[in-house]
């Protein structure tokens, strides 16, 4: 059990009573209840409520709170208030301000304005965090610890003068000789050659394109100085509240600048907090691959969703609210792809600040709204569903996953500025989705054990990782590689001869340039598909041609290819072809894996397996039948032989 | 009379006759005659010409041009020239330069670059203001003083030190304890609590959205210290030149930063700048709608217009050229809404600078031009028009403007990026403009006497707003109020309970959830109108669905609701319907309160009473007729029953 | 010849050895041979190689590259490495950074991050200049000299308080007087008169539009700034390195900031850089046109391509690989318009850095690869084309170009933001190109001796200019001039009197007022062509109106007129008209200066004479004819009266 104080599925939400009288906070608790919930996340932004003035604390509040709570049955994830510094920090230690990359200074009035670096931030958050431990280690309602709050979602990076000697110390540190970095960062390019450490900057604005290494190392250190400040909390709740775990809440596959991959093995818990791109359409889609990942993130454990929403949130141009059935079918899908706990943010809506149109459990409009008994519909129904509780979904294919190639992607002055890391791994994901597979993200350098991976624009290829995937072909995977991977080292330099370097041998082509398209651009394939974007002019050198170009700057040249090597077999797609047009090559490759998409199924219906369950949700707006022996969980109903899941709704089934 | 010693409907331009040779200046004066000019606003932007260095003054040029324009008969507005401050200022005083939100202290070379809370400037201002005062308070030409130049255009807010402290100092004065700051602004959010006053800043950039009490509260102390300013020279005039008018040139309708209603009191003549939005269509509309609002803030009386344009302007995009007739239909329809004086920027087209593609009365092209033609032509006209001067507008329909609402409404993390408050301000109007109903503009907290009153958006309502909203309409009143109005307090904190908390019960409804729209998509009422943008799923709590949804996020649900409350009924407009497709409710609602739209007249006439008058201008490419009998005062016939008026031209009629 | 010691049209390009270990440097210079390359660039962007610390000097590397270049028969145009001061130089000095309008300062990581006007840096670079000729002079392999790289590129402006400084020093000497510089910015205008040379800064950010005067002073001083740091290069090199010319590459028709017309008579030999708007249609007439603009900046005499690629850039947002032929279609458009050289950027694709996907002569593909096929099959061609070389082309038309029009064109407040300076060149000159008329660019104070010359919206025209224009019309020229010319002077004050000020007595007409169009407007004219962005309302006054408006705000007025003066015609086109749009106007405008265009070709059959060869290239997918007696070089075959022109390739004959 991730939480081992807690005996069901996490079911609740972000708890902020500062902001409502104590005459509230009963009412709060016993709406709590009534809800079926059973944890709830406090204190996250309450440093100033528990230390007005440098060195005074006041918890009588939180003492209260915690103890209420704990009368009504329901637990908590204390978290350390660290992502939003009092104004008293910010003035008393102006250098603790941060700073843009054109050196604008931010100011007060929001959150997580500080510079990750700085000494006197980090001074106070420690000795915050020490309070809090030492006071609260023995509660009776503490199961979790919360360190900080989505870290670096506001201030990835600081590029003040703190930051530019830490990120120096840093370099020291990666490089010991300055040589070494002068290597790494090819300052034999546009005259860049460091004769001193001094002389080093982060990466701040420039006239033109600024060192493509410098900026993925300052990427680094920017990720590092953050886990660095989580690892910081984390010992002292270690050290001072032993037993109890510590987690921190990721924004995975969203946040581009924090490499979770580096974060797995550092928290106690996986958790997650995931909100719907809420003008796309099927982002249901998206969700599952951010589920996916969070749960590879976790090493295959159970993990939490730490927020969602239960409709509209605030902050995107248009806060489009769920429609009927969607908050179940959000957060069951969650519970599906191995979640043992579903709390939104938040408890109650806010009535002031930035975030009072974001949805919560408990809307502005109270109890007589369809979000609430949507809520404590919830409730019950997790309390069907304990016994998933624990156990671990079975993936059918591999996907690969990789953060520091993402940046590496979009730094500027690439072939394209189409080039999109993120949509090249929801294409490959949506048609797996539709197909029934459920994907295991894997590091770039572990392989996994499924016969099928797919490697979406994985610009940034080591030769570790080269190695790895070779391996994996070699041992009898079936591997599916998209365009523009394999064309640089960790530090954005080509791998020495023709593209892709490291991975041209097993792919079994080289790539003789690449012919970007248009913006308005479309090109045709032989199978009748149609790409844009990006193609290139393929030289085969080993690889068999499966698909060619019908038109466009590469007609006539091989478009898909396919190498067997050793035991397995290596494709190779080097055009932007959408879900639907992927079809034809992914079929192929799932035949070489040995793998049947689930063609007897439509395509909305979302199937997991999870231990001996079967979690079937309906997106679609016609009932759906799926084959399935055993007992229906939600309803309780046995069912034999077909599963009935009513248009929008969810069931799991437990097999026998 | 507005100006007492003026004795015409004021007539004229800005005169900025330091950008000529002495030798233009007695031409000018000629020409201004030839064109019936009787009034000039002269110096507006001469500071450093009068105080070419700090305490040294040249007041001979001025001298001469007054007593040239008192020669030929033509009065002067004469400004103070507080808008330019000297480049001896800014580069003598540093801290009075004006500093942009993210720090960037911004440079010389164009106008308004300086602090408004800057000591230096303000010292230096008042100086120049006594100046002018004294040597000026007994020129006979003198008839108006015109204080600065729209205040707030080009430095709304300044973010520097200065600027913070004068924040401070006016929080203090606003809040007195700390306490109350603390809960104004809601600093339980975000853990933003206040430990010091000197902790507070303005609302610089922050990386994530700012307090939303704290943005609101420095908008209005940017606003106040632009009307401290012009306190201060009026207070000067008014001591060192008894009995001339002080006015000062508001941006009604356009300058979102300044809030006119608190400057209502504090002019003695309110005067209007109005320039059309060039490329929009049928932009007359929004031109009635400024002139009406201005009216409203000189609380009825007559007002002036000191700028608008011949032609062209050369600020926007593209700067299109009025069409034939355009500059006289113009120009009365401010006349017919209640102005008193038509002014131009400017008389003789500048040579040089920033502005001189901007149209003028005396254009590059001089005399052989249609645009002079028109304006000797239009200079005429208002003689034949004298009697219409004093006399006041009689108007139809109250609509509410408030410009803290409109602020608010425009806060980041809203509901939709498209919300849009000028935006539904005219969308009612224009309905009501086509239906030749004038309007007449109130505060929130003032209805009108009139039976109809309509709410645009009002989505920061107090509890006073309700209460007087709520008498209105129990004394009788139809009220049409339009979505996301009700929501939030004077600090942005929604009102307790279900939207729209401080109209809930007015309107007999609750509101469960926003369900704002898509940006490409459109629902449809079961009248057959179409909406886009917003929707709201509504319970009705004694209300009475008018119109459904017939589709989208609120299908089946009520559009529209009509509420009988004492003697009145209060309507509820849940979505963005454009000005035709809100005809079927506008005309419920006019039956309800009485009033019968002129449907027998073409919906391109526009049609305003004054006083006797009936001010006829007809904006379509046929001829109209209108019912009516008197004396029409441009072509001095009489008329005896129906009133012939050519395409694009103006009656003016005198009802016998 | 241009480079005296060069006898061969020079092939080659940038050569960056220090990017690679030294063990590559000799198959590099194998590779240069086997691909014909005679000349290559050496040490563009070294500094920090040859000078790792202030004062510290490192040559043996490249006294082992021109040695190794030399034994290779390669010769060397050796770059002064200032483009990149090394990081101890920013590091030590850093009041030499770039400083932004806004005041942001740039940091490192990128290039030409240093203020133009620090004399930090200006003493620095003047030092490596020193090293690099006293080392060079004497050494074989160098035939050119190459200073700096892109001057102003990416620091075209710098803000800082050393340019503020340095600004008004030049400012001092230009206008002596501060009561001149008064006059000429026109500080009547908004008050900004200045009491003393201290107040005046840079045309830094403004919170509205600046002056517009100050602005054209700041950029000539910028651009003068670059030309001063040329000028101190190039007399160092002339005087430690007699009887070596010195060049620096242009980005001719590209770069807005640079006067490319004052750099003509101060570089020995002119020379360009040339990039295709990879995106855009046809843009082989774009390249055209940059290489007849070059070829005038050259004075006629032949000129040399220093940069252009073999297929994609790096910096473009899609950067499109050429097509099959492209590549020596245009290299050999160059050669026609006057190049005696071509060289790429570069020669070896880096493999890192922001260039790493610029494509190169030897691509990251290595040598089994289509682009390094046409490399060596271009260096082949320009074997048999050597004759061509020191020939002069012959023009037939001349045209107009003016940066200093084009900067005040572009400000901020003109009367539309369509209008576009460059557009309307290209539009002319493509009409021209496709009539196979080839351009000889001249100043705007400098008429051609061809009988017809086309003036593209030229709206800064001095009385100089003017003058000119008339003469050249007096004397027997057709003149076609494009709308919103000669309307202002060098201080983009308005010229007395109506529109346009400059030229009304050339054109006898005046304009009464512009009449810009909406966005998504178009207008007719009576010949059925379509307009666009731009209209006029024109009085004649001498001239014959040609063509009217049947539409638009200036419906029924002249559209184009015809006005003889002397001995010659001066036509007025006062609205946007494509290339293909203007054929009636530019039909009847040759037919008055007696040309005759070249209906018998295809239009995409680019056609130009030099010397006593005609250079053929087509453009199309069809084959083409041209009637054409004597011997083809590229094929060394005999004509005997119809050239044969394949699709895609290009044809040089020798007239007999």
């Amino acid at each position: 059990m991730i939480i081992p104080r807690l005996d069901r599925i996490a079911y609740g939400g972000d708890y902020n009573p500062e902001q409502w009288p104590p005459e509230v906070w009963p009412e709060d608790v016993r709406l709590m209840r009534e809800a079926g919930v059973n944890l709830v996340t406090v204190g996250v932004f309450s440093w100033a409520q528990l230390e007005p003035a440098e060195g005074e604390y006041r918890f009588d509040w939180l003492d209260r709170v915690l103890d209420l709570l704990h009368g009504g049955g329901i637990a908590v994830d204390l978290a350390t208030p660290t992502a939003a510094p009092p104004a008293w920090l910010t003035h008393r230690y102006p250098a603790s301000r941060l700073v843009g990359r054109a050196g604008q200074v931010f100011g007060t009035g929001a959150r997580q304005s500080f510079c990750p670096s700085s000494p006197d931030y980090r001074a106070a958050a420690a000795r915050i965090t020490e309070q809090l431990a030492t006071r609260y280690a023995g509660h009776p309602a503490l199961v979790l610890w919360h360190a900080h709050n989505e870290y670096g979602c506001h201030n990835p990076s600081c590029y003040c003068e703190t930051s530019a000697a830490a990120f120096r110390t840093w370099l020291r540190r990666r490089y010991g000789e300055l040589a070494a970095l002068n290597a790494a960062w090819s300052t034999t390019f546009w005259g860049q050659r460091y004769g001193d450490w001094a002389e080093i900057e982060p990466a701040r604005l420039t006239p033109t394109a600024g060192n493509p290494a410098q900026q993925l190392d300052f990427l680094r250190f920017s990720a590092e100085e953050h886990l660095a400040n989580f690892r910081a909390e984390r010992d002292i709740l270690h050290r001072l509240s032993p037993g109890i775990p510590v987690t921190t809440n990721f924004m995975i596959a969203s946040c581009k600048t924090m490499d979770y991959w580096r974060w797995a093995d550092e928290v106690d818990v996986v958790s997650n907090d995931h909100y719907l791109r809420a003008e796309q359409a099927d982002n249901h889609i998206e969700l599952a691959m951010a589920a996916d990942l969070t749960r590879a993130v976790a090493g295959g454990r159970p993990w939490l969703v730490l927020e969602h929403s239960t409709s509209a949130v605030n902050w995107q141009p248009r806060n489009i609210a769920k429609r009927p059935g969607e908050l179940r079918r959000n957060s069951l899908a969650h519970l599906a792809r191995g979640a043992d706990g579903l709390l939104f943010f938040q408890w109650r809506a806010s009535r002031f600040g930035a975030e009072k149109f974001h949805s919560a459990m408990l809307p502005h409009g109270g109890t007589e709204t369809q979000v609430w008994r949507d809520v404590v519909a919830l409730g019950a129904a997790l309390d069907s569903l304990g016994p998933v509780r624990g156990t671990t979904v079975r993936a059918d294919v591999g996907m690969v996953w990789d953060w520091e190639s993402w940046w590496a992607l979009e730094l500027d002055c690439r072939p394209s500025v189409d080039l999109d890391y993120v949509e090249r791994v929801h294409a490959y994901y949506e048609w797996l989705w539709r197909a029934h597979l459920t994907v295991e993200f894997v590091r770039p350098t572990d392989p996994p054990d499924h016969p099928l991976l797919i490697v979406p624009s994985l610009y940034l290829t080591t030769a570790e990782t080269a190695t790895a995937l070779t391996r994996y072909v070699e041992n009898g995977g079936t591997l599916v590689v998209s365009y523009f991977s394999g064309i640089v080292d960790a530090n954005d330099a080509v791998h020495p001869g023709p593209h892709p370097g490291a991975l041209r041998d097993l792919l079994g082509l080289t790539v003789e340039e690449f012919r970007p398209l248009r913006s308005d651009e479309s090109v045709h394939l032989d199978n009748g598909a149609t790409a844009d974007t990006w193609t290139e002019l393929i030289t085969p050198r080993g690889a068999t041609p499966i698909l060619s170009y019908l038109d466009g700057p590469a007609a006539a040249a091989p478009a898909v290819t396919r190498h067997p090597v050793g035991g397995g077999v290596a494709w190779y797609v080097s055009t932007r072809l959408r879900a639907g047009d992927l079809d034809d090559v992914l079929r192929r490759a799932c035949a070489d894996a040995g793998l049947a998409p689930r063609d007897d199924l439509p395509a909305d219906l979302e199937l997991v397996r999870r231990g001996p369950f079967r979690i079937a949700i309906n997106h679609a707006d016609q009932d759906a039948k799926l084959p399935a022996t055993g007992t229906e969980l939600l309803t309780g109903s046995p069912c034999d032989g077909l599963l009935h899941i009513p248009a929008g709704e969810v069931r799991v089934i437990r097999t026998d």
